[in-house]
Order: C-alpha cells, then sequence, then structure tokens
C-alpha cells in the first residue's frame, strides 16, 4: 500500500510537515520548533519525517537561499546554519533522496500544482510576511535558477536613497510591502495623531503597533487603518509591477503570514498595479489572487518536489564555486 | 542547395536583415528606414526579405510588444502602428510562415545560441539605448512570457519619486541606466561646472552633451567623464541586480547601442553589482559580459526563431483579450 508524498517545511520558528494522499490532499501533518544550528535542525528533520510515516518519497523547503544540491549558504532566518549542507546530512539520516529547494519555490509549485494558480503556464507568487519570498513558473516549468537562487524579490531594490535594509542594502521592496513595512507605516501615522482606532487596539502605544492592529481596525472600517493598508498596497503593488514587466505571468499569488488578510489589500493592490504597470491599456493584465494553501503550502510543495520537472539548466555541475 | 535562415529585425530608424549560412555565420545583410504605419511596414519587410533571397525560413523581431501571435498593440519606437497583426500581414505577403517577437527577445536568443552566452543555461540580457530592453533564457530555454510581453526590463520601477518618464511613471530604470540617463547625469554635472572636456567635444553647449561626447573625454582618460560614467554604471548594477535577484542567471549581457562602449563601463557595473546585490559574499555572482553580435544581433535571433522550442506555456489560446 503506497504510503504518499511527504514535505517537510523549515521556517524561522517552526518545521512543518505533511503527507499528501493519492488525491493530493493533506492526510496527516506534523510540526516542531526550529532548534538552533544544522545538526539540530537535521535531527528535528528527521525526527518529523519519523513521525509522518508512513510516507513513499520525502521532499525538504527551507526558509533562505538553498543550492541546487540542497545546501544553505546562509539563512537570515535560521540561527547557527551555515554553510550546512541539510540535504545531505538529512539523507543520511534517512536513507532516502530528499529533494529540497527555497521555501517560497516549495510554496509556488505546490499553488501552482494545487492552488490557486492551478492550471497556469506562467505564474508569479510572492509571500508576504516579515520579510518577502518569491518564485515563477515560466512556460510550464518551476524555475529554480542557475544555483538555486532564484526568487529573492524582498531584496529588489525599489528606492536606493530609501529605508535601511537588514541586508545592508537600501531600499529593498521588503522594507516597504512586509509585515514590517505595513508597522513601519502605521507607525509614522500613529505618531503624526492619526489612526487612533489602531493605536487604541495596541494598547494606547504607537511603538507596539502591528500589522494585525491594523487588519482588525480596517475590518471594522476604520478610515485611517483604511489609509494605511491602502499606502501598504501601492507599495505591493509597485514590486509586483516590475515582476509582471519582467516576466510577463498570466496570474499573481500572493501568500505568506499577511495572505491572511488578502481581502482587505488585494483589490488595492489590482488597482495600484494598473497604475505601475507599463502601458496598462495595453497588454494582458494578470489575475492577481490569494494564495489558497495557507501556511501549508512550502510543506505541500516540499512533497511535489520529487515529482517536478523543474527548469534546470541541463548541466548544472559546470558552475562557478561560491564565492 | 538551402538558402539559409533569414531574419528582420525592426527598430525605430531602420529594418535590418540578415541570412545566416550552414555555420550560423551572416553570410548577406541588407537594410530599408523604418517606414511610418503598418501597411508600409509591411510592404518594407516583404521587399527586404525578397532582397535577401534565396533563403528557407524566415523570422521577424520587432522594437516594442509583441504578442505571441506576432501582433504589435502599440510601439513607442515605431510611428502609425498600432494593434497591427504584422506577422499575418507579413505571412500573406510572402506565403511563407514568419515567427515573430520583441526585438531584445531576439537579441538574447542571438547571444545565447551564438554569441556571449554561449552555452549558458540561465541568461538575463538587456539592451541598453535610448531606451532598455531585456530578455531571458531560463533553464535552457528561451522566455516569452504568457503573451509575448516578458523582458520589460525598462520600465522596471527603481525610485517611485523619481524622474517622469515617457510611459507616464516615474522612477523607470531607463530613465537613469539608458543612453537618455547618461547624456542627463552629464548634463547635471556640466552644468555644475564640471565635466569642461565633455562639454567642449559638445561644442560649448550643455545642453549638446549626449553619451558620444561622454565616451570620447572617458577614452582619454578625463576623470570628470570617468566620474559620470562610473555613476551611469552604478543605476545600471542596480537595475541588474534586480534582475539577478529575481531570476539567478548564469551570465549577464549588456547589448543595445551603448555596448560599443562596453569596455568603458563593464568593470564598474560589476563592482557596483556586488554593493547592490543581495548578499554577495554568499552567493555565485554571474559573469557579466558584452555583447558579441553588435547590431545584427536581433535579425540573427529572428533568423533562429523558427527553429527555437521557446518556454511556451502548454495552452496559449487561453488568454484574456486585451483591455
Amino acid at each position: 500500500v503506497p504510503g504518499g508524498r511527504a514535505g517537510l517545511d523549515v521556517g524561522g520558528t517552526k518545521c512543518l510537515g505533511v503527507v499528501l494522499g493519492a488525491d493530493g490532499g493533506v492526510v496527516r501533518e506534523a510540526r516542531v520548533p526550529t532548534p538552533r544550528g544544522s545538526d539540530a535542525l537535521v535531527a528535528a528533520l528527521a525526527g518529523l519525517a519519523e513521525e509522518l510515516r508512513p510516507w513513499d518519497t520525502l521532499g525538504l523547503g527551507i526558509a533562505g537561499r538553498v543550492t541546487l544540491g540542497g545546501e544553505v549558504p546562509a539563512s537570515p532566518n535560521l540561527r547557527g546554519v551555515r554553510d550546512a549542507p541539510v540535504r545531505a546530512l538529512l539523507e543520511a539520516a534517512l536513507g532516502v533522496p530528499v529533494p529540497t529547494a527555497n521555501d517560497a519555490t516549495c510554496a509556488t509549485l505546490a499553488e501552482w500544482r494545487m492552488g490557486a494558480a492551478r492550471g497556469a503556464g506562467d505564474v508569479v507568487l510572492v509571500t508576504l510576511g516579515t520579510g518577502i519570498g518569491g518564485g515563477f513558473v515560466v512556460g510550464g516549468r518551476l524555475v529554480l535558477g542557475r544555483h538555486g537562487f532564484a526568487g529573492e524579490v524582498g531584496h529588489m531594490v525599489v528606492d536606493p536613497d530609501g529605508i535601511p535594509c537588514v541586508c545592508g542594502r537600501r531600499g529593498c521592496w521588503e522594507r516597504y510591502a512586509s509585515g514590517a513595512g505595513i508597522a513601519v507605516q502605521a507607525r509614522v501615522a500613529a505618531e503624526a495623531g492619526r489612526l487612533d482606532v489602531v493605536v487604541g487596539l495596541a494598547g494606547g502605544d504607537p511603538e507596539a503597533v502591528r500589522g494585525e492592529h491594523v487588519h482588525a481596525a480596517a475590518r471594522d472600517g476604520d478610515p485611517e487603518a483604511l489609509a494605511v493598508l491602502d499606502g501598504f498596497a501601492w507599495w505591493v503593488a509597485l514590486g509586483l509591477a516590475n515582476l509582471v514587466n519582467v516576466t510577463d505571468p498570466e496570474v499573481v499569488v500572493v501568500g505568506g503570514g499577511l495572505g491572511t488578510a488578502a481581502d482587505l489589500f488585494l483589490e488595492p493592490v489590482r488597482r495600484h498595479l494598473r497604475e505601475w504597470l507599463y502601458s496598462p491599456d495595453e497588454r494582458y493584465l494578470p489575475a492577481v489572487v490569494a494564495a489558497g494553501l495557507g501556511e501549508q503550502a512550502g510543506a505541500i510543495g516540499a512533497a511535489l518536489l520529487a515529482a517536478e520537472p523543474a527548469a534546470l539548466p541541463s548541466d548544472p555541475g559546470n558552475e562557478r564555486q561560491l564565492a
């Protein structure tokens, strides 16, 4: 009896595992906190994989850059993981192949094969959370990039004189269009004396305002909260327009932690996308839709990796070494 | 005896045609001025194709957006061409199939198959001229996008409060990193009293300064001209870094009219690319190289279209109509 396809998704706080049944639906789920360091991480993943048994195949998604060989040079999301051959270590622990990719790449695969972008040939996915991740499908194939690093859309620079980024540059898109960005914009409005309802929800302290407070007030129709969300949508749309100009997709999927509030900001995103897109009246506009698989998207995509022909160069061995 | 593969490239000022011999080299070339209006354009292209005979196959590249069906909704480069089924009209005139794509897409194909990016699996090409065009190879396949519009990199917004663009938006990359951008930056320096040598080459009028004057002074080692080129390279690198973050290529090819001065600015572009790229010390850096095929690149790529399996979605008929 086949045991199904299992996938593990390593995030900054938790590792989530799923097993897919024959119809692609999730039949089992398990999770553990993400430990510090690559040895502890691999042990936790091996344990999670054992807990999920039985399964036939296993795949792995990891937050941060992942090489085509499943190595993590460094991840801002994973403490103590550096130059770590995570795939090789997990394969040694379990004795099975474990195809491995970036978590947003996995989420893209899942939303394309099973979720909001099903049936499309060209897809852009962005995950809006603490930062911004991304993934692409081009011409019916999942894009990994020459070294596995495609989709680092959060560090697309959209204002060279802009807000300093954790990455050391300035004006990265994720400073404006992520959960961190929405909080910054809300605090600016709060300190200017606007946003009373939102500040009240945050206990009266403008410094404590987070995205959730803005969402809650917006759901109650608070116009000041809605204005902050419109400004946030403006920045989301700017980056999406750049990605649409570059890749010309059929569907743009918006997921990640903020995806749960997509009903509040996707309509303004669509409106602002027309403003930012090159020649909007003389082109095809992509559909802009909310992700459909929630927090399981990465793990579901990891489970699908084993059977997916990705857009790989014909000779991935012919690559330059890490600097 | 086979007649070879012919390609036509429609630019804003001229239409250039080539025929490739069995080894891929150009064996014949012809050109005509680009006329106004789609009927005159198709007649000129048909005449050019006749002049180039004998050939076995014919392809077409066009400046501006080109749908997968070879229609031109509107092109800022072609006067009087709007909602024009250029491919269908030329096929009717000649009685042969004429695969058609955007000119930068054709140039990408040519540089990948015959030029500076030969052998690579993942390529970004940008053409720096009056504006900026672009094209991509992903996983060993030429990228067209869902509707044929992939590669509009010049209108990637890199400063939302920036210089107004001809497209109606602000801060498009091509305002800074094109021939127009270099001229603007040079004039600003000239009006600030710097750049005496360059202004002298322009006949003493800061308003008359163009890219060629900056290049000429830089070739003579003029430090003020070199500083302007360094500022230009900074902007080129910013946009390239965005494209590299998004697509993770093996090779970045810089072509277009400014490509002839690549020896003056590619080294500063490589240096600034490290500054703009996310996590440059923990990733593979792409090679950044000058295009190898000069002004014939688009026509050569058009000649290669007929035999090229592009990254097309499986069902291109399932698309939304032009707005």
